[in-house]
């Protein structure tokens, strides 16, 4: 490199070889973001640890291993936390988060606004966060907003936890991108073709679990596609979007598709 | 799920929504292969950490920067090796290490047989690595082999930092990705048009940085082809292949490309 060359610009996401470039000029430290850290919550008193015996009335709890996992995956490091359902305790460790944490998840408790919804019930009073049905499938209870006096963000996902995942993927994934400071990493998406019908309901969009073929030609909606059902999405490479215009579509027709990563 | 219906198959690799299905499933524990455990060697009595002052005769150490990130980037957990350069020291380390790795990764050392290549010296008594010159540019001296009791492999890279990387790329991530237990996921590969020309040696597989344009449609031949221009490789995003029996290419003519992870 000349002398006074610009090295590496403002913004660049410092990978192996940009690492490789600031040490072999010397640079012992540069000063850069870090990676985005992550604080996830689940809530609920009958969520349970995988590998303890369950008594009536409770699950084991999931949610919380696929978000943290997810958001490692988007290259953030990660907390989980697993409160009980008490508004007065969420919003607490909520707020104790905030010191540690550039953006905070929560899944479960904003779903219609019942007793249940803690999370909804302890976050309502700030009025800095937004809860909204929003018209998709799955996916339909969403909250956002920011907290604290660093105005960190938050999204409140829904507690069934393909809802969280395909939330987190669309909602999640992009803001931390744009927390490393670079702009969100479309994933490849596809036109292919059904190789059988699928529904949807009017007015809202769908994402429908499938299975991309190789060749990004055809599809195959998978069976099992309630909100609930985590093994038809842990076979799915892809979401199937049908328009919220559109109520049926049949085999052989074209659809767009979006890779899951 | 229905009783008796499996989970996920074998060799499934574990990814967000996997785990929260054995969550979910109440699985507390399960068998599975871990992240493979990479150890990266870097040899060289004028190596030193970026950010202390050089003296004469010494440059700042960086292909195991580099080759660490790339590896974590890959999905394996890294530990990072500075050594003179005294085959005696060499040996010895890498064989303590093999008890903590799943696979072994050195730079320089390899070049040419001269009295410098102390990783060649070290190894080479052992009879289970081969050195060979690849005809490829960069990075014809290679080496590859096995070490130890459970037949470590080992990766004895080049030291020029360019070719360094395009070796591992080409090399490493595909074994990374078999110690992982799934098919080596082969990087997008395109074919573009040359914005210019280029030229490469007879009898040598070029891989030139380039920068492909989104659309895939157009890829620009970066300045800065040597093996030592870290500046061209951190500003490419893929690799223009020349095959062994062209030497030169004229802007507007088709040429495959291997985008860059």
């Amino acid at each position: 490199m000349a002398e006074d060359e610009v090295l590496l610009p403002q913004g660049t996401l410092i990978g192996p070889v940009q690492m490789a470039l600031l040490a072999a000029s010397g640079q012992g430290e540069v000063l850069a973001r870090t990676l985005p850290r992550v604080a996830v919550i689940s809530t609920g008193n009958e969520l349970v640890e995988p590998g303890t015996p369950l008594i009536p009335g409770q699950i084991w709890e999931s949610n919380s291993f696929m978000l943290a996992a997810a958001c490692r995956r988007a290259g953030a490091t990660v907390r989980r936390h697993r409160l009980r359902d008490d508004p007065a305790v969420v919003l607490s460790t909520l707020e104790g988060l905030l010191a540690d944490a550039d953006l905070l998840i929560t899944s479960g408790g904003v779903s219609m606004g019942g007793e249940h919804d803690v999370v909804k019930a302890a976050l309502s009073k700030l009025g800095t966060i937004t809860f909204r049905k929003v018209a998709m499938q799955p996916g339909m209870p969403q909250g956002f907003g920011v907290l604290g006096p660093d105005r960190t963000p938050i999204f409140t996902l829904p507690g069934n936890p393909v809802s969280a995942y395909v939330s987190f993927v669309l909602f999640v994934q992009p803001a931390l991108d744009a927390l490393k400071n670079y702009s969100p990493q479309r994933k490849p998406s596809a036109e292919a073709a059904l190789t059988q019908g699928v529904r949807s309901p009017r007015g809202r969009r769908s994402y429908l679990r499938g299975v991309l073929d190789d060749a990004q030609e055809t599809v195959v909606p998978l069976t099992g596609q309630s909100s609930h059902q985590l093994g038809a999405l842990a076979q799915a490479n892809a979401l199937i979007i049908v328009p919220e215009d559109v109520t049926r579509l049949e085999a052989g027709e074209g659809v767009d598709v979006m890779c899951l990563p």
